[in-house]
């Protein structure tokens, strides 16, 4: 049934694939399997018609099923909805699991996740592997999914003391015939790494976005704006129900990240306020100088 | 002397030139010029030997002077300093003006700076009209210098009681020579409005950025940082010694964004510690409208 065949006469290593949610990043990753020939046939589970029908129209899925239906289809299902309607899926699914079934997440946290994967699958939780593709952008709907989306990205995996190593592998090497790089964490670790380097950077550039288009002369501004803007603002454009769930799902970490961020203000305020132009250079020279050195590694 | 003639026959525009500060904004200045064909010949300013080499050797200027004989020559002067800079620049330059020199400048903020110019020309004031090209980028020097910079960009102007009307127009035709789009405002507007849509950005960029560096784990924070990362820390590379400059000369334009910012932080932290969803949602809508309606306007 897949519309492209194996390379070679092998078969492929995931006979059923299903996607719980086609857009970005769900239909991103069905689209990279059947490029890289290890998929046969892939279902789509998903809430919008709409959605499913598009996604079928580009070929990202052969097929829109219910929850149910692909549970007991599937060798591996992909979780790539809202991180607080986890759980809810899972629980309609698991007593329609094929016994060899293996589930995986996209949700951008960990802990929350799996705890709700927990009581959702109860001693079918040896299946579930979570996991956490570090790729996105601020498009989103099937229309915006990409084969080449997760090439020389990363994949984050958080493994359970419950996975058999057999499981993560599998789950590993779908990852990695999509081009990412797979690498483990412990659940809070992702947590706290993410709250930092991704959940904050959205939640400071809605903040300051609000606090814009909150002025009286809003307009203004916004025609004066430049690329500095452009680039600063760009991911306040995402998804406000998806960012709103990641936000309350990984509320502690970001609580912890916004306290520390707090501190740099309060430190980096006085220091314009008295007019203390050493301390404001040494403080932006080591920034200058941390975001360069970034740059030339992961450009 | 200059290296490309008018197109035509008639006189250019702009017989002599100086630009003090070779780098990206005043040696894009000086190269669209020259492409436009309305300059003569270009002079350059700077402390920098090496930069006025470079600059020479590109083609930016036509020969390194001291600011006194730049003010001796020059129809039109150019200052693309760090605002710090602008005051002592123009007290030496003062007593050797020709009487119909024009002076202007490409200061980030502009109250402080027509208050420096005052001070610095005295009786001289009706020869500088103040403005500032919005346009940039984190590169700096004169190989970042292109001649396409200003095309179809907006340059604020903040014209004096005292200039001329005549002054105003001819340093508006100059930029509208480099293909730029030129808006008039009172200085306090203009450091009001690029407080919040470009200082506030960089100062927010720098902090965050300081932030996560100063973390126990910032490798592996850095190692997993992705697209939103990328472009949201961007403009945190840029001149520390500049972003220095402007922070000190717009302090209380800055303060009061910053305490802006922190009423919506405070907010928006309460809402996400409260686990108040529909807050959360509500803040996020508003962000991620105005930033998709900024985005189709502006790209």
């Amino acid at each position: 049934m897949s519309r492209r065949q194996a390379p070679d006469a092998s078969p492929v290593m995931i006979p059923v694939l299903a996607v719980v949610g086609v857009g970005l990043i769900g239909g991103s990753f069905a689209a990279a399997l059947r490029q890289a020939g290890q998929v046969g046939r892939v279902l789509g589970v998903g809430r919008n018609p709409a959605s499913l029908a598009q996604a079928q129209a580009l070929g990202l899925i052969d097929e829109a099923v219910s929850p149910e239906s692909a549970a007991a289809q599937a060798d591996l299902i992909l979780l790539a909805t809202p991180v607080g309607g986890l759980g809810p899926m899972l629980a309609r699914m698991r007593d329609h699991l094929r016994p060899d079934a293996l589930i995986t997440d996209a949700g951008s946290t960990k802990a929350e996740v799996v705890q709700a994967a927990r009581q959702a699958l109860g001693e079918r939780i040896a299946a579930f592997v979570p996991g956490h593709p570090i790729a996105g952008a601020e498009r989103t709907g099937p229309q915006a999914a990409d084969a080449a989306l997760y090439e020389g990205r990363k994949v984050i995996l958080t493994p359970l003391a419950e996975n058999p190593p057999q499981a993560v592998a599998r789950v590993r090497a779908a990852w990695q015939a999509c081009g990412a790089q797979v690498l483990d964490m412990t659940p809070e670790a992702h947590d706290s790494v993410l709250a930092s380097v991704s959940h904050m950077p959205h939640f400071l550039a809605a903040a300051y976005m609000a606090q814009v288009c909150e002025a009286g002369d809003a307009q203004t501004r916004l025609a004066l704006a430049g690329s500095g803007f452009r680039d600063f603002t760009r991911i306040a454009a995402g998804s406000p129900e998806m960012w709103r769930d990641i936000f309350l799902s990984n509320r502690s970490a970001m609580l912890a990240e916004l306290a520390a961020l707090r501190a740099v203000l309060d430190r980096t305020e006085a220091a314009l306020a008295a007019g203390d132009g050493a301390s404001l250079q040494q403080w932006l020279q080591e920034a200058a100088l941390a975001r360069r050195a970034w740059r030339k590694e992961s450009s």
